[in-house]
C-alpha cells in the first residue's frame, strides 16, 4: 500500500461527492469496546480448549485489551463482568486501566452463574432469589460509580425449558419490579442497557426473547434505558438493519454486542460470516447522525459499540484485533455512501439505483483509507501485523494454561 | 362413541377436580370467524388449481359459510375481504347473511393488488398513494358501519425487496400518519386489528415485520387499536404462545388469524402440523380469563378468533370445518387443565410435574365431551360426517370453475 | 383408570378394525435405550447446575439405568460412552448391568474432549491424531465385543468455525479413511450407526452436516454402515419422517437418538415440545414393517431406539422414564392407524381423509392400552409415580453432589 | 476508473503472486446463462405487477436476453421452459437466437402448471399421469435436441401438504421409474441436471427435498444425471460452499441457479443480500480446478452457471445485467485467492490466517480489472450504464403491458 492508493481513493471518492475528511474524522471518533471476558478461555457445552496465556486475573485481562488498543487506536474501554471481573478494590482495577492507556467501560452482571439463579433471577417465583438478583444489580451500579463508568449492561439468561414450567405474566411483572428498583439507583448520566435474546440458555422460552420485549421495557423504566443489540441473538433471517433503524427512530438504541453467526449464537469474529450485514446495519446509524430529527441524530452518535465475542479455537488476542478492524472497515465504506444519490433513487422508487447507491460504498477497497487514517491516529498501518511482531503473544505464554475462564 | 364414553369421561374429570359444566359453557361461547376469501380459489405463485363449485361471488361465498357454521355451530360471523367482496349495496350483503342464520365480522382492506401499491400503500413514497391507501382504510370503516362490523383487521403487505430501495424510518412515519387517520374515524365500539409479518410478499424488509411493530403502532394509536397474531407470520422456533401472553399482559390482543404451516405462511389447515403448538396458545389465554387482574381477562375474554387459510389443493367446505373442530377440540382440551396443579408445581419449580399438568389437558380424548356438547347446541355431533350426507358438496358443483379467487 | 377404560377402548378399536391384541405384541416389542451420561450433570455453555444424587461412576449410572427400567419394562439396555465410562474390567460392567437386569447396547466413542480434537479429530489435518482417533474408534470396538454390544454409535463433532479454516474435500476423504479402518474390524454382526449435524460444536461447517453425507458414508463403507437420526440435528422445518422414510427405502435406517428440540440441539426430553412430529416418524416406521419388500421390513424392525438427552435442570431418573413413555404413548397411537384407510384415501388423491387417517391414531387416549400392556409385562402400571413411591430418589442422594458430569 | 487504476491493481497483484493473466483467460471463459422466464413478468403468489416492455413471445425474450449478452459477453445462452416456450419450429427458435448472437441453452421441462398435476407428476399415484409427465420429459430431449442444447434441467415441484396425503416410498421410487426413461433417451453428450428444494410450492414434504436426495438419485440413474444447486433453496442457515464441494468430490455438480434470498426462494438479484456466500461458493469451484484428481476438476471445469430470478418489482433488463456483473465480480474476487498461502494456513491450522487467506480475494476492488477484460473482449465497461444508455430499454415500451408471464 502506498501513497498513490490514497491518492487514486482521494480522487476518486471526490469525483463522488464524498467529503472525505469528514469522513475521516468519523473514523476517528469511532470507538469500539472489547469485553473482559473475550480474552479468557471460553468453549462450547462440549469442550473449552484452554488456550496458552490466557490471563489470569482482572488486571491481565486489561493490560490484553490495552494492548489490542495500542494496536488499533479505537477501542479504549474495556467492558468487566461481575462476578468474573470481581475485586476487592475497583480503584485499583480503574488505575491499571488508566496505567494502560485504557478505561473501564461497560459494567455487566451476571444472573446466570450461581446455583439459586437455576429457574430464573429477576425472574425467579422465589422473592428471596429475586431479592439476590436485585441485589446484584445494585452492586453493579456502585461499582459502575468506582469504575467511573456510565454504562450497565444487562442481558439475562432467565427463561425456561419446558411448557407449563412458570408463568411467563408473573416473571414479566417480577421482572420490570427488579429492573425499576435499579432504575431508581442510577445516577443521572447513567445508562441502562437492556438485552434481549432469542434462546440460549434457555430453550423453550426466555423472557426478552426479542427487541420489542426490551423496548417495551426500556420504555416503562424511562429515558435511561436502551435496548442492546446483540447481533447474533435474533432468530434466523431477521433483518437486523431494520430493528436498529426502528429502535433508532424511537431514540432507544443503547448500543451493540458485535458478533458473528451462521446458526445460533456462535458468538465468531464480527463479520467473519456475511458482513454485509454489519455494513447495512451501519449504514441505517450513518443515515440517522444526519437525520434532521435531533433527538434520532443524538442517539445515533451516543450508541456504545462493544464486541461480545468467544474465540473459542482462535488466539484471543489478535482475534479481538481482527473484530475490531472488521467494523473499522466496514464503517469506512457505510461512510462512503452518497446519501444524495441513495435519497432521489429512492424518492423516485428506482429500486436498482437505490440498491446500487447503498451498495457502492461497500464496493470499495478502504484499506488505503485506513492506512492513512491510522497514521494520522499514530497507530500501526497494520494492526495485526504489528501485533504480531510485537512479540506480546509471545511473552504472555509464561502465564501457562488456565487462566480465566467464564 | 355413546353415552357410557361421556359418563366415563364426566366421571374422570371430576376426579380431575375439574368443572365440567363451565367447560362446557366455555365451548358453547367460543366462536371462530371464517374469512369469505377460504372459499374462493387460491394457490401458489406457481399455480391456482381451480376447484368446482367455488362461490362466484360474496353472497355464494357467504352461504358456503352459513354452510360450515349450520355445521359446526360455532362460526357465525365471516369476515371480508374488500375489494374482493365489494358490492354495490352492503345492506343487502349483511341481509343476506342474516338470512342464512350468520352476519359480517371483520372488514379488511386489500392494499396490495392495485398497481398503485408495488412500493408500498400507506408506506409509499408518493403521497398520492399514501392518500388512497387512506381512503380505501376510511372506506373500510365506512362499509364496517353498513354491515355492523365492529372490527377492522389490517393487513400490510408494505415492504421491501432490496437493500436501499427505501427509507425504513420515513416508511414508519407515513404508516403511523396514515392509520391515525384511520383510527379517528373509528366509531368508539370499533376495533382496529394491527397484523405483523416476518415476511412475504416483501422479501428484503417488512414495515410491519413482528409483533414489536404492531405493538408500538397500536400503543400509540389508541386503545381501540390492538394486535393480531396469524400463527404463520412467525420466524421458525418463536415461542408464539410467549407473545399471546406477553400481548394479553398489556391488554393488546386484538384476535388470531389461525391456520398451520411447516415452512413459511403456508396457510394450510389449522393445527395440522403442530397441534401442540395451538394447544399452547389457547392455554395462555384460557390462563388469562382467570387472571385476577380485570383488565388481563377482559382482553382474553374478547379476542377475536378467526380462520385465515388457503386451500389449495383440498375441497374449502369440509377443509374449513375441520379447521373450526381443530380449535373447538384443542380448546376443550386447554379447559381441562388443573391450573391449581400447575400453578402449585410452578411455584416449587417442580419442573416434570408442571409440564405434566400442562401437557395432561391434551392427552385426553375429547370426542365424548365434544359430542356431548354439540348435542346439546343442536347441531350435527359428527360435523364433517353431516356436511359429506348434506349433498351440498355436489349442490355446489353446478357453479363450475373458475370462481371467485384472491 | 378402570376396566370399564380398557373395555370401550377395546369396544372402539374393534369396530375401526384395530387387532388389538397386535398392537400389544408391538407395544411390548418396543425396546428404548437409555445413555449413561444422561444420568450425569449436563448443562449449557453458560452453566452446568450440578444435581444431588448423580452416579458417581458408570456402576452407578447403570444402576439408574436398571431402576428405569424396572419401572417401565421397555429400556433394558444402556448406551456407554467411552471415555466417560471408562473402567479397568468392562467384563465386570457387563456383569453389573446383567446383574441389575439391564445390558449394554450402544458404544460410543468420544472424539471431542481430548485437547488434540481441537481441530478435528478423523479429519484433522495431522495425520497422528487421525491415527489416534482412529485407535479409539478400534478400542470401542474392542470394548463393544468385551460387553457384548452389537452396535457402534458414532458422533463426530467435527466441523470449522471459519470460512478457509479447512479443506472440506481433504477431510470428507481422511473421514472415509479412517472409518473403513473401523469397519474392517467390525465382527460381521456388528453395526456401525453414523449420526449427521447440522451445527454445534462446529459453527461454520460440520463434516457430517446431514443425513445425505451420513448416508453416502454408510453406502460406501458397506451393509453393516448405517445412519442413525438424532432428532434435535436438523434445520428448522426439516421435515424428519420423510428422511427416515427414506432411509427405510433405502434400508439404512439404523437408529434413533430421540430428544426434544424448539431451536437447536436442546437436548430436551422426547416429545416435549412437538408430540406430533415423533409420531409421525414413528408412523413411517410402522408404514414399512408392513412393507411388500422384506428388505425394508427389516429394516424397520431392526432399528435401534436410543434416547440422547440433557436432563439440566430436571431431575434426571423421572425425566428418563417420562421420556420413556412419551415415546411408547406415541408408538401405541402409531399403532392405532388403520392402514387399509390411509392407502385407499391416498390412492383416491383424497387428502382430508388422508390426513384425516393419519391423524386419527394420534387423537386416542391409549392409557387405557397402556396400563393393560404393563400389567401384561408386569411392571408398574404407572411408571413416574411407582418411581417416585420407591423411594430410590431419595436413596441415591447420600451419593451427594458433583457427581458424574460431560 | 483510469489505466492508473489497473496498473495499481496489477502491481498489487503480482506483489501477492497472482498470475493476473490466468485470472483474467478464467473470467473471459466464464459464462453465465440466462432464463428465457425471467424476462416475463412474475409476481408473488398475491400479486404480479405487470411491467411494460415485457417480451409477449420466445422470439423477444431471446432479444432480451441477446442484448444482455451483447452488454456483458459472458451470457451467450438463453436457458427455455417448456412449454412457456413452445413453438412450432424450434429449428426457427434456434437460428433467431443464433441471428442475434446468442444460443439456446438448458431446456426446462414444466410439470407443475398443469391441471393434472395438481397430486404430483412424475410422483402422481396415478399412472395415467406419471405417463404423461414422463412423455414431457422425452418431449424436451427431443426439444434439445432440435435446439442442439446438451442440458436438461429437471425441477419437480412434486409434494404434500399434510400428513398422511401421499406415500413417500412409493413416490420417490415412481420419480425414478419415470427419471429412467428420460435418462435412457438421453443423447451420449447430453446431461440431466436434477434440481432440490426446501420447500414451496409443496408445504408439508417435497420429494426432492435436499442435495441428499437429487444425488442419490443422480448417482442411480447414470454418469450423465447431475446435481443443480439453487442458491435459495435450501434451510436458513445451510452451509451451501460446503455442499457444493461435498457434490465435486463426488464428481456430481452439474451446476447452478443463482439467486439471492434472505427468507425462503425469494429469487432476488443474485448476491443482493449476501454476496460473501456466493464469493464462498465460487471459492470451492476454483479450487477444484487445480485439484490433482483430474475428475474432480473437470466437474469444476463443467459446471453449467444458471441465473433463476423473478424481477418483480425491478425492469428485468438491467436486473439480469446486474446479476451477470455481480457473479462476475464475485468470480474474479475468488480468483485473487492465494491458494498457496491458503493451504499452509490449513496445514498448520492458523485459523486466522487461513480465514483471512480466503477473505483477502474479496476485500479486492476488482472494478479496474473487470474493466480491463470487458475492453478486451470487446464489451462495454460498464455494461448497466451502457445499456441505459442504448435506448433498448426505451425501445420495447411499445411491446406495452401484459407480455409473457409464469
Amino acid at each position: 500500500m502506498t501513497d498513490k492508493h490514497y491518492a487514486l481513493f482521494e480522487e476518486q471518492q471526490k469525483d463522488r461527492g464524498i467529503d472525505l475528511e469528514a469522513v475521516k474524522q468519523q473514523l476517528k471518533a469511532l470507538t469500539i469496546e472489547t469485553p473482559s471476558w473475550g480474552f479468557g478461555d471460553s468453549g462450547t457445552r462440549f469442550k473449552v480448549f484452554e488456550q496458552e496465556g490466557v490471563p489470569r486475573d482482572p488486571f491481565e485481562k486489561i493490560e490484553d485489551a490495552a494492548k489490542v488498543h495500542e494496536m488499533t487506536g479505537i477501542s479504549g474501554s474495556v467492558a468487566i463482568h461481575i462476578p468474573w471481573d470481581k475485586v476487592d478494590d475497583y480503584g485499583q482495577l480503574k488505575q491499571h486501566a488508566a496505567d494502560h492507556g485504557v478505561r473501564i467501560g461497560a459494567v455487566n452482571p451476571n444472573l446466570f452463574q450461581d446455583d439459586d439463579y437455576k429457574f430464573g433471577s429477576v425472574t425467579n417465583v422465589d422473592p428471596a432469589v429475586r431479592k439476590k438478583a436485585t441485589e446484584h444489580l445494585l452492586e453493579c451500579v456502585d461499582i459502575a460509580r468506582e469504575v467511573d463508568s456510565k454504562v450497565l449492561s444487562l442481558w439475562f439468561a432467565d427463561g425456561t425449558n419446558y411448557p407449563g414450567q412458570a408463568d411467563f405474566r408473573k416473571r414479566k411483572q417480577w421482572m420490570r419490579e427488579c429492573l425499576a428498583e435499579m432504575y431508581n439507583a442510577l445516577d443521572e448520566d447513567m445508562r441502562m442497557l437492556i438485552e434481549y435474546k432469542f434462546f440460549e440458555p434457555a430453550f423453550y422460552h426466555t423472557d426478552l426473547a426479542d427487541w420489542g420485549m426490551a423496548y417495551n421495557l426500556a420504555n416503562k423504566l424511562g429515558p435511561k434505558a436502551e435496548v442492546l443489540v446483540d447481533t447474533g441473538h435474533h432468530p434466523q433471517a431477521a433483518n437486523i438493519e431494520h430493528i436498529v433503524a426502528y429502535l433508532l427512530d424511537e431514540r432507544r438504541l443503547g448500543g451493540f454486542h458485535f458478533n458473528s453467526r451462521k446458526y445460533a449464537d456462535d458468538d465468531l469474529i464480527v463479520a467473519a460470516h456475511n458482513p454485509y450485514e454489519i455494513y447495512l446495519i451501519l449504514q441505517q446509524i450513518v443515515a440517522a447522525k444526519y437525520d434532521s430529527d435531533s433527538g434520532v441524530a443524538l442517539n445515533a452518535e451516543n450508541i456504545s459499540y462493544m464486541l461480545d465475542q468467544c474465540h473459542n479455537i482462535e488466539p484471543k488476542i489478535p482475534a479481538m484485533i481482527r473484530s475490531i478492524t472488521n467494523v473499522q472497515s466496514l464503517y469506512a465504506k457505510s461512510l462512503l455512501v452518497n446519501h444524495e444519490v441513495l435519497q432521489k433513487a429512492q424518492e423516485e422508487n428506482d429500486v436498482l439505483a437505490a440498491e446500487e447507491a447503498i451498495r457502492e460504498g461497500y464496493e470499495f477497497d478502504v484499506t488505503p483509507l485506513l492506512h492513512v487514517v491510522r497514521e494520522e491516529m499514530g497507530v500501526p498501518v497494520q494492526p495485526l501485523k504489528a501485533y504480531k511482531e510485537s512479540g506480546y503473544g509471545e511473552e504472555i505464554l509464561k502465564r501457562g494454561k488456565g487462566g480465566a475462564s467464564w
